[in-house]
């Protein structure tokens, strides 16, 4: 058996990933296209070299939250565009704690973008594009059998401290963490894992002094330098002074 | 001082249901019109005599929760169309239990229409018609100020023991409690009351072998007979035998 995994047939072809089987029937290959889409696939387009710099942000991340206790699904990146994780059954739920409110929350609240609330937020979304991954509650969640209130406390406890981690290394390098979406999944075991990937693609990020939007609300809105705001965040973890 | 609260100002018009100051600073008169709308009043019209019928109905249910222990606001039937009531600040929020998905919660999880779910569900909306009363989480429900977490516990244990004595009742005249959408307010002295009607304008509810309808979803989609349907409620529910 060679050191690393080899990629062998295509799993599941996700909008901006996509996942290969490898020879270890435990082990899958991500490979990070550049291809971006919003608002549930309405809009498509690409963004130049977002696959390299959303493998290396996801892979620095998810390198962060195992030195600090968290299970992920994340082995080693091997390449530019490619990391190998470990291979999870997704549990098809969005779980989106949000520090600031923005994008769609402000409008389903009628709270200003910005606002911080008083209390931690974290909201539940059934992953089915079908359905325009919809809010749920956790009623609905275990009523549609995708997981049981048990797994559910244990995935909020999980979440509330990822959001911890990630918003003390954002701050770090002066970036806000307005909200980002967390998938998990359960691996070969049945341990719960988180998945997914933690990119510009799937987290907000505000410049903590500008308030400069530094994610995929640049291509949601047509707000211009999308690129460069990816390039930016990825330089800046890479920061270590 | 005369035995019944007597009708002064407007204090609030509904949809279905305007709100009169009395001389008691703490009762209000309720008056129940034949007003119908649906979709977030995007449909509009009329069945004749239901303001007669949800009235009775309406008492009947607060009087018979007020039995089993539960405070309302509800204090007595004043005629065909009125009852007084404690005056109440509304907490705005719709909870909904929901026995059997229908409605826009099927649409919603992609779920059909009619199917029991294994566990108990309870929805939270934020009542507020610029938004179309938009499901929310109890974390939104806190962010939004107009709850606490320890309230919200109260008003869940509290909809929970309404809905199984609306189960109970309505099971009892061959009638299947779909959903129901229970409204609170807080009394004179800060204590939590059930508020609003409890009717087939609020709730769902089908015959238990044909599963007709027997309420405002007749309106809603075009079905026929509505006005006969309320009236059908009101008879099965005054059957004593």
């Amino acid at each position: 058996m060679s050191d690393r995994a080899e990629k062998r047939d295509l799993l599941y072809a996700g909008k901006a990933k996509r996942v290969y089987s490898t020879e270890r029937p435990d082990e899958v290959i991500i490979h990070y296209s550049d291809d971006a889409t919003a608002y549930n696939a309405q809009k498509r387009g690409a963004i130049a070299d977002k696959g390299v710099f959303n493998n290396a942000i996801s892979a620095y991340l998810f390198q962060l939250l195992a030195r600090n206790g968290i299970a992920t699904h994340f082995i080693e990146k091997l390449s530019d565009r490619e990391q190998c994780c470990k291979r999870v059954a997704i549990i098809p739920l969005e779980v989106i704690p949000r520090n600031w409110i923005a994008g769609s929350m402000a409008r389903r609240l009628g709270i200003k973008e910005g606002t911080r609330p008083p209390n931690s937020i974290c909201d539940l979304c059934y992953k089915d594009d079908a359905l325009g991954d919809p809010l749920i509650n956790e009623d609905h969640a275990v009523a549609l059998g995708v997981t049981t209130y048990a797994e559910l406390k244990q995935i909020y406890a999980r979440a509330r401290r990822i959001n911890a981690l990630l918003q003390a290394e954002f701050d770090r390098v002066g970036i806000v963490l307005v909200d980002c979406k967390l998938e998990f999944g359960k691996g070969a075991r049945g341990d719960l894992l988180l998945a997914d990937e933690i990119s510009p693609d799937t987290c907000r990020l505000w410049d903590r002094l500008t308030l400069k939007k530094l994610d995929k609300d640049r291509f949601r809105r047509d707000l211009g330098a999308v690129g460069e705001a990816y390039a930016e965040v990825l330089q800046r973890l890479e920061r270590t002074d």
